[in-house]
């Protein structure tokens, strides 16, 4: 198996506010649109962010109920996103700051507002209307070949 | 604010079992390992997954608590991974489910047997030890240009 992911899909509940959040708040282009099911963002080389109805991203995941094969309900509630972070790297400090601000005139609530990161730059974090985490980070110790090899410093441990 | 995103960072209660998991299990080649606290792998022209202790994912978020601009407590247990998918697509029906087959195999837990899926191609999905939700899709209306622009042909609804 190769070592790639090609989509990062997010249970959403909300597809109106998210729209109005990429699309209106920060200017982002929608590769593909399907109100009220699913709302695409190319957000990377190859990679889609894709904002799924979450009533729609749990009966997608459970499959067809009448399918012998599906043995598992569907739970009533959706699960919120939770347990991730998808991080936005930017080329100074200060732009930690105007990218954070940004995000929040756009609508996002600021979650941990900008200040030294741990791992030896600065970082805030902003989450989306639908609960999704960003964190926006200068990091002296990555940088991005042409080729999209990554380089990273090892991190200074939290500890 | 450009469209991207650099890494994903996944909250992670057993480190040493991701670690058994894409590495020993599905041949990944780490880009750093931490270990007791991150472990990185590439998975993308630019994209980094990081699997962080679950602790440390916490601790990262909330900041310094002596710092004034910290007043969240850190919560007494750590988020689950919820609520998303990430995707990795293979390039026929038949590669779905050795992928999947693949990923049991190395420890993944099979969540939605291969099957006919609501976009017009073939899907699994399976977690990862510590609840990462990978989707393992054959999606002929899917492609990547070389300059990494992404192709999408509007989905099927699942209505």
């Amino acid at each position: 198996m190769q070592q790639r992911a090609d989509f990062l899909t997010v249970s959403t509940s909300d597809l109106d506010a998210a729209r109005a959040f990429y699309r209106d708040g920060l200017g982002w282009q929608p590769l593909l649109d399907v109100p009220g099911e699913i709302l695409f963002f190319q957000i990377g080389h190859g990679l889609v962010l894709g904002l799924f109805d979450a009533h729609a991203f749990d009966r997608d995941l459970e499959g067809d109920p009448t399918a012998p094969e599906n043995a598992a309900p569907v739970p009533n509630a959706p699960a919120a996103p939770a347990g991730f972070t998808l991080s936005h790297n930017v080329s100074s400090p200060e732009e930690v700051d105007q990218v954070v601000e940004r995000m929040r005139a756009a609508g996002g609530t600021v979650r941990k507002p900008p200040q030294t990161a741990a791992f030896g730059g600065r970082h805030g974090h902003v989450l989306d209307p639908n609960g999704v985490l960003w964190e926006i980070a200068h990091n002296p110790g990555w940088s991005v070949d042409p080729d999209g090899t990554v380089r990273l410093e090892a991190v200074e441990s939290a500890e």
